[in-house]
């Protein structure tokens, strides 16, 4: 069987079945406490709980030089990674940089790629300390970024319950709204191409929002890199749980919805690489965080019992949606 | 001016100037203890300094599936990374893995290159807890590796001292001379064929070695990767000394002297991939390891005041001798 037969998801479960999730009776000695499966690993020190994650980009898979600067592919590069730190409620420390180079690149572009980095770096607290440069025929920009948590607690995928309301932060669908217009060279106004550029190569890692609810006591997380429906199923899965979710009130933000408006909701609900934190956790809680947080947080579904991993999509009617495509997989690629 | 005329100790130059060796008021506040330029990044938490290094292999660059099994490529990519740890003195914990493939590769093929993981991960008390699968028209495969030290005390390449002697683990140019064996097509009795063969390919991380000499007091050392005058370099430039270095004293196992007659000098001081030990230490210290290590060691010789990173070679007369080639530069590549 080929790669591109089994898909990246079962490719995910292939890998954590060879090298069991991480979690045997030996790493949890170790201190493992999240192997395979979430958004960052993490271990326990007796200092603090330990948090590791990486992410690649690679020319002509998950970006191209046509429509990216290099300060922005330094910028997307380490935020992703830092988005995954969010996800589980902890803050970034030290990143490893792996960069892999055609030799005939220009030294100022290698520049340019870092100033992404730092860009985004020195906000969120993190600092460059090491990686590898190599030659490579393809540009390849590979991070790993290590970092802690806040106190005791994490957010994971596995701790959705039933009754839990889904939440997510931010809007959604406008990063693949700015993909669809670098790939389709669409003309919109000032505001709104700068707005879908931005969207779609510099995202926002919700570094003090993903703090907030694990300091609030909410316990389940991702962020929103496949789509929301494969993400809010990830969760699902790892929580052996199932969700509904309300399509009218999935955030669109408006210039999204002026932009693409037959196509708006498609991609939000399955264009991914928006970088919001996806988060359930009961109704109670959910009141006291949506208050405090400084971004808008829009109550989309409730985590039922029912076959783990599955999403319902319903209509305003509450009438099942069909929706036909599912979240980012690399191995069965739509293109960038 | 392009990547490939600055040359990848320039372009890591380059990037150290940039993101400013990691080490800052602001980072050394954060505990940070090595940054750039040394074997792994190393930073002090209030229970153990934590030790993080990744390395990166590209079809094409450093390696191709013509010459190495997928298990081997396995093997090699996760022993590359214990080795920088090994070159710290520390111990590995957790290895984060990415793998990019073609969406044609066998998903038997993707098995086999995580058994050759597994092969090397176990005996050293890594375990592999995360990662990133991603398509890729080319194989990449990039592994990160966390750690501890040993007590309070690492490994690095600043602390070299002019008086030190300079010795290595093991024997040199065997990997060098696999490499060769397999380019060229060149035949050898099985028991060379093997052995030339498994130098290239399944090299030996010396972590119980790094342990043992950081134990006794050792804190210079660095793993061969590039080249053992390459390798050297990279000491006295980190340690702002020089070093003379025996010709005649270089250890070649005898089946590499046989296999490669007038080639095998210059395969043990340039050819890299040894994934030996260089060390440097006083005469007395040394002398109690070389007692102590389970592998021979051979001192080969001096750090000296001088121009930093400079590395002279002499013959059995102490003559300088010319030696033509650098280390490995990935820009400036030999080819695989």
């Amino acid at each position: 069987m080929k790669v591109s037969e089994l898909g990246e998801f079962g490719l995910i479960e292939l890998v954590a079945g060879l090298v069991g999730r991480g979690l045997t009776p030996e790493t949890a000695r170790h201190g493992l406490m999240v192997g395979i499966g979430d958004d960052a690993a993490a271990w326990r020190t007796s200092s603090a709980i330990q948090l590791a994650t990486t992410d690649t980009m690679i020319q002509g898979v998950h970006f191209t030089l046509d429509t990216a600067t290099w300060r922005e592919l330094g910028w997307k590069a380490l935020a992703v990674n830092l988005s995954d730190i969010a996800a589980m409620g902890g803050s970034p420390k030290w990143a490893l940089v792996t960069v892999g180079l055609p030799g005939d690149t220009e030294v100022d572009s290698v520049v340019e790629l870092y100033r992404g980095m730092l860009d985004v770096a020195s906000p969120s607290g993190a600092a460059i300390i090491g990686g590898d440069t190599v030659s490579s025929p393809l540009v390849v920009v590979s991070l790993t970024v290590m970092g802690e948590a806040v106190g005791d607690a994490l957010l994971t995928r596995s701790s959705a319950r039933p009754g839990d309301e889904v939440a997510v932060t931010g809007t959604l669908g406008a990063a693949a709204a700015g993909l669809a217009m670098l790939k389709r060279h669409l003309s919109f106004d000032p505001q709104t191409t700068a707005f879908l550029r931005a969207a779609h190569l510099r995202p926002q890692p919700r570094l003090a929002e993903g703090r907030l609810l694990v300091e609030h006591g909410v316990r389940a997380a991702i962020d929103i890199s496949d789509g929301l429906i494969a993400d809010l199923g990830h969760i699902c899965q790892e929580s052996r749980v199932a969700a509904c979710l309300h399509a009218d009130k999935v955030p669109i933000h408006p210039l999204t919805r002026a932009a693409f408006p037959t196509e708006a909701l498609e991609l939000a609900l399955s264009g991914g690489e928006d970088y919001e934190l996806l988060f359930t956790t009961s109704p109670r809680l959910m009141a006291q965080v949506a208050e405090r947080l400084s971004i808008p947080v829009a109550v989309i579904g409730e985590i039922v019992e029912g076959e783990p991993g599955k999403v319902t999509l319903l209509d305003s009617e509450g009438r099942e949606m069909a929706w036909g495509r599912g979240g980012w997989d690399h191995f069965r690629a739509k293109g960038i």
